[in-house]
């Protein structure tokens, strides 16, 4: 990485930093089995999933006021339930489900990559998670994050511009100081738009061993990493 | 502590966590020396201080749009700077010196008590100064919070109700659920009236050997302790 003017790193959480289909799935199978839940996780993980982007279109559109993305959680799993026979769920165990968000496990580099990085960065989530989801989230799963930023801090969902833009003015850096780390293209073309440097993470199994999108860049961003340790060798060099 | 209900722990930090006078003064003689500025630099951090509260009111009482600290102190070491002799800095070097609230230095006790309190608490800077001061600050002091919360977040400043209420609903918990820390009465009075638990930490020598005020509680608070690690301690009993 000759570009020394990067100061500051951001990343992308759900998908980049942890597995949160597999997580889904895990915890399902693990705690949900005890209530002799027997349903199909990885589906469901799915559908809760799929209802993610409309969710914040929403907000992003402006057809409703600010909302946190617990909230907009909370609505989908209501909506799917019924498809999963969880309708039977009182509101309370409901409520918990909906916390697994804030469980995520990372990937198995995450921490370590991270804390490398954060050696010589700062490193920040730049993710569409709430304060209380992301910061439970690093709790449990100790990622060393200098700063929790994104669509809580911004009132904007990514990709809309002012959810990049205002988190590198919370910084204090100007965008090209930034560089966005995503697994998925789109994001780091919303980034790029707005001046930020790129990274992008290939995370080939996070819709799982049939996944289609995302498997490799199609752009030519600034950095292409097989993980997040790999990302620090790379910046390192 | 008998009381379980606590969750999080929100700490004030410039004089709780860290000693924001004694780095003034430090890094005016080490680092200005250089430049033979030979000044009064407890009179100067004194003087510059002097002006915090008055430059949040203009922001508070709606006089003024929404500004980040990083700003308001920038305003406020230009009115002082002549009084100091300090006219003669090009706009570089103030712009550097302003920075030195990003550079503060904790108190000796302060990473210690915060590690052993976020074994068991969420811990947060519920802080009037914004994202990019209180992320560099912790990053170079080593200060392991869990989330940083506060003026940024919200958009008011202490002492007003916003402040905490906006943080505790941004770590998505009750009021009763969390616990200001700080070595002043008046933030510890704000907070209590908006239902938090308080802690009082002395900082005797906040604003130097001649400190006349917030040297003892002046209300019953849930906890009173000598340092962070007194009240890791008290917290953990």
């Amino acid at each position: 990485m000759a570009d020394s003017s990067v100061r500051a790193l951001t990343f992308d959480v759900f998908g980049t930093v942890v597995d949160w289909r597999g997580s889904i799935i895990d915890e399902g199978h693990r705690l949900w089995g005890e209530k002799r839940l027997n349903l199909d996780w990885a589906a469901f993980a799915d559908a809760w999933r799929e209802r993610y982007q409309p969710s914040m279109s929403e907000v992003r559109d402006g057809r409703r006021p600010w909302t946190v993305l617990d909230q907009l959680h909370r609505e989908s799993l209501t909506k799917i339930a019924p498809h999963f026979g969880l309708d039977g769920l009182s509101d309370v165990e409901l409520d918990d489900l909906n916390l697994i968000w804030h469980r995520l496990k990372p990937w198995p580099d995450s921490v370590t990559g991270l804390t490398q990085l954060k050696q010589t960065y700062t490193i920040a989530a730049l993710s569409n998670g709430n304060l209380a989801l992301l910061t439970n989230m690093a709790k449990r799963a100790e990622l060393p994050w200098d700063a929790i930023l994104g669509a809580e801090v911004t009132h904007n969902y990514k990709p809309l511009p002012a959810a990049y833009l205002g988190s590198a003015r919370a910084l204090g850096l100007t965008p090209a100081q930034c560089m966005m780390v995503a697994a998925h293209n789109s994001d780091l073309a919303a980034a790029r738009r707005c001046g930020f440097k790129t990274a992008f993470v290939r995370r080939p199994r996070e819709y799982g061993p049939m996944q289609t999108t995302d498997l490799h860049p199609t752009e030519d961003w600034d950095i292409v990493a097989n993980d997040l340790i790999d990302l620090a060798e790379r910046m390192d060099r």
